[in-house]
């Protein structure tokens, strides 16, 4: 198993006395089972990557202290994800799946056909963060509260594309692409890469689609790109991580720097 | 919510009596809460898709006429998943989101570092069934005993191209490409589709990775293609998810017909 990391918000620096914090010393004993003299690998988006050493260990915390410098921070894509909430479990997943895949900011939106559980923004923060520790990447996604639709997209920058995965619907006989027809598959609708901005989004919809108006709306935004993912129906967990990884693979850091 | 779908093995046409087996009567009772009067979609690969109406409800059972036709059955890509077994609950996501994402056959293989947790066939294959039924696919994949990585590349069709996914390890520095260095991104190496045959398998190892033995041994095989799922480092079943969909996306059937 991989040396354990942990996300610090402190700064990391050769010799620094670190303090975990309750949450990090509670999950630091009881799941990564970390004892005085163990390493691990603590590390943030500012200072990148080093090794410590716990050097003590109480009921009330634990401190380490750093000893090496690992590797520096890299860039990951500015790649963002608009959900509507779904179950608790499938949410869970899609947080989880989401930090895997190197989601730098994740919003949850209620749509019109979105049958919201409440979103708790604090258990969902510790699902990411849990996550961003496993998978070798610098930072944790923020979580945001939950919002409308039309809120998340008041004010939203055009320069970054909204790749929207559009359900065929009943259309599945209908033309591709134009206004009306149905969206292009997404490796078709997303090319060889955007021109231009690299900042990007995704929107995934609830397991009951967006309605008409919806889709009329998104549709008609200049920086929407609408998608299709093709023949078979996916649940709202399985489209986000499917479109997430196709987006990295086509437009963000899955290619050659 | 969609009018509910079942798989049905029997054949199916016009006015045909449909007996529901004992484990389907109960999903149909218990999970779609069907009564008689109700309708509800069977097909199979072989005669599509139908509409039909439950006539009788027992406690041992339930039957239902078949009273129209809605499609005929859509080949999907001639798609294989091998993976190594992970831990119950990652291996059930696996099978699941396999069914949704157009697997035909799931081979489990147990590699040089799988922590083999008892594969049964039976679990499985039920949850392939009921996600397939779900997905608007007309077959539901096949689970295949397990068996060692060896074994199932023994006699293996080379026209089949077998996609695997390879850790870059600690070799992030390491150049792209050739027999030693990094597996090409996965868009790259998928480029833009198989030649001559359509038939493809993804191979998924355990959360360790494969052994240098096993890479080395896949990498002389002329219908391995060797992929990279980017920087960051994705479990098993994330890792799964991700590469079936940009399959689907570059290579399957997410692509014009």
């Amino acid at each position: 198993m991989a040396e354990p990391r942990l996300l610090i918000e402190q700064k990391l620096e050769s010799g620094a006395a670190i303090a975990l914090d309750e949450a990090q010393a509670r999950h630091a004993g009881t799941v990564l089972r970390l004892n005085v003299g163990d390493t691990l690998r603590m590390f943030n988006a500012d200072d990148g990557e080093w090794r410590a050493r716990i050097v003590e260990k109480s009921k009330r915390g634990m401190g380490a202290t750093i000893f090496e410098f690992i590797r520096p921070a890299r860039a990951a894509p500015d790649l963002d994800l608009l959900f509507a909430p779904v179950k608790r479990h499938a949410t869970d997943l899609i947080v989880e799946k989401a930090a895997e895949l190197g989601v730098r900011r994740i919003f949850p939106v209620t749509t019109q056909r979105t049958i919201a559980e409440t979103v708790r923004v604090d258990r969902l923060s510790t699902i990411a963060r849990e996550a961003a520790q496993q998978t070798e990447r610098f930072d944790a996604p923020e979580i945001h509260e939950a919002q409308s639709l039309p809120r998340a997209l008041d004010g939203w920058d055009i320069s970054r594309r909204l790749i929207y995965a559009d359900e065929a619907g009943d259309d599945a006989n209908a033309p591709w692409g134009g206004d009306t027809g149905r969206a292009l598959p997404i490796a078709e609708a997303l090319g060889s890469g955007p021109e231009g901005s690299r900042s990007m989004a995704l929107l995934i919809g609830p397991e009951g689609g967006f309605t008409m108006e919806e889709r009329r709306m998104l549709r008609s935004l200049p920086y929407v790109v609408p998608v299709s993912l093709g023949p078979r129906i996916l649940r709202a967990e399985t489209a986000a991580i499917a479109a997430l990884s196709v987006i990295q693979a086509l437009w963000g850091d899955w290619r050659r720097a």
